[in-house]
């Protein structure tokens, strides 16, 4: 039996664990605590971060993946060194983990970009506002996501604390123009570690504080998805990325993209798959992961829509509600993470496929509400 | 969280999972044994027929369902005396376990049977050998699947073996008229614990050695599509069903239709729903037994086939294979059970969704083709 692991407990890799059984691969996760959302397939529960039992953990796996990026690098390369298939590699995962990194390197490639800059000091993001203020974008490098480790600063004073504590971020700050975009999109793809490489529908993204809120696919005339295909293409190839890659893009008034985040593992705007399309993320990463031949990626419907589901207090926890919402919309695919509620957090999602990208949408946000306000019409 | 319990590891309850999962619903498998088929669902390995065991597992549940027919009555009266929510209940259920007491109950609610008859004797044999002759079908009522159970016999010493051995089949035999059928199909429904009843699309179905082989939805007129809907809605409200319900029909040449076999769970003939419907048989059936409401059943294309696997010998474990088969067609799903290999045994199965079924269906079998010559074209 094949055997993949997965470092982190999340809802991915949560995810992951139907396309597993589906395919008849054993998963294997290596969870933080006992109660995470990927615990039904856990494998092992501790401490990632120690060699001895990353080591331990990769006995007899055919593949190692992630859930997500807070393995350092030099851990995974001890791991590979002892023959472990790490999938991405160090290599490839390294731009996923540093934002500075990533700019560099997509900057070498050629692909467009916001106008950056490495900062180390006051001085250098004063001069950054000034060349493209009045307001710009500041980013630790490493560590963010959800909308954290991101600020929109108008004043150096505004991230004095980020200044004064550099080395908690790998000692320097990214800067970024603050992109004039008239939506955001991501652009959703696999390669297999044997070299195939195949691309989802485009897709439209929405995010509400900084956090992914509404996708629909597909999105855009045939130029803007040739243009992000390309990129993704280039990214994916260029960094050497194995498994599920996400670029998410900022579209200009003028219909340019400006690359914005890159994910490798399957991401938040690729969960429209999972009903959506004829192979989804999961199972398409777990494929690419184990070298194996990358599926069909074609929608099941004209159009496919997943509204996210967050936490709303600590009381609702959500699925207690989905009778009451599935009872208007039965054609609506509900996801519980089967995590603890609070305010705010990702909790589950909905997908729903169909011809006409606002009724569905509206579809999916009434049954969110139903879920939200626990089951009652407001 | 919604706690379901499942009796029995086999395919079934493996499949169970990835619906669970989604929906947020935690599923405890029973299994008999360690390597099970849904051993990485599995909350206790034991006897299911000790109902000390079975109490201790209902302890939580939701509901309590089950993934084969071979707890006995007794038992899942005395667990719902005690209050567990057994679904189907044991009243609708003996009506999949006793072949005999579904015909009878069948009968009394006038539904379209072949001529049968309970025997106990050669003489009552030999009689309906008269009248039905040259030929007729003999099935012990109880312990049979997958063609076991079941002999086409022109002569009573045919079943010497079984009628000097009727006690391990509950006392009686059932005789039945041959039918002479053009076709078969299978008529998939669910009931939920509220009531609500629902249908997926009819399906053509072939058997091979008395074992599902392949699977054609939708299948059909009009016409015939209303009598096996019917059918199914008679049967399932009848009997009180909760859960996902398959009624095998026979087709004859007037097409009229003629009930076959019941089954009171999930069903092979109903694997083409996981990847060709919106709402698949495993979901259905847990939504069900909660008592949620249930979902959408249409087909996400014009047909949907299902091609089983059957084991070829003890070498070939057939999911190392899936990739050559992936790389000639990547639309194709793959289900592998996990199983060890053996000849003739379940092993795995084959969903393909699109426009045209006899390249669809031709496409699934060269696939299955592959994987039974370790990958190599013939």
């Amino acid at each position: 039996v094949p055997v993949v692991g997965v470092i982190g407990g999340g809802q991915l890799a949560r995810m992951m664990h139907p396309a597993a059984i589906n395919l008849g691969v054993e998963l294997r996760v290596f969870t933080e605590a006992e109660d995470s959302s990927a615990h039904q397939a856990a494998y092992r529960v501790g401490d990632y971060l120690n060699l001895k039992n990353l080591e331990e953990f990769c006995h007899g796996l055919d593949a190692l993946t992630f859930d997500h990026e807070h393995v350092p690098t030099e851990l995974l390369r001890e791991l590979e060194d002892l023959g472990v298939a790490v999938r991405p590699g160090s290599k490839a995962l390294i731009h996923a983990q540093n934002k500075l990194v990533m700019r560099e390197r997509l900057t070498e490639l050629g692909l467009p970009m916001p106008a950056w800059q490495r900062a180390t000091s006051s001085g250098e993001v004063e001069e950054f506002l000034n060349q493209h203020g009045p307001k710009i974008v500041v980013k630790t490098p490493i560590g963010g996501y959800d909308g954290k480790g991101v600020r929109v600063i108008a004043e150096v004073t505004e991230i004095s604390d980020w200044l004064s504590d550099l080395n908690r971020f790998g000692g320097a700050l990214l800067l970024e123009q603050k992109v004039d975009f008239v939506s955001e999109c991501a652009q959703l793809s696999a390669r297999s570690a044997n070299g195939e490489f195949k691309l989802w529908p485009l897709a439209s993204t929405f995010q509400q504080d900084g956090v992914c809120s509404e996708v629909v696919a597909p999105y855009g005339a045939p130029e803007l998805q040739e243009k992000a295909a390309r990129i993704a293409q280039r990214i994916s190839e260029g960094l050497g990325v194995v498994g599920v890659l996400a670029v998410e893009m900022f579209v200009t008034s003028e219909g340019e993209l400006v690359i914005n985040e890159l994910a490798m593992r399957p991401h938040n705007s690729g969960h429209f798959t999972q009903d959506g399309c004829i192979t989804s993320q999961f199972e398409q990463h777990l494929r690419a992961v184990l070298g194996w031949p990358l599926g069909d990626t074609s929608l099941h419907a004209e159009f496919a829509v997943m509204v996210n589901l967050l936490g709303v207090d600590q009381e609702n926890n959500l699925v207690d509600h989905f009778p009451a919402a599935m009872e208007k919309f039965p054609g609506i695919k509900f996801h519980s993470y089967q995590k603890l509620p609070r305010a705010g957090r990702k909790m589950g999602h909905l997908n729903l496929v169909g011809q006409d990208p606002k009724s569905l949408l509206a579809a999916a946000r009434a049954a969110r509400e139903l879920i939200y306000n626990k089951g009652q019409e407001v």
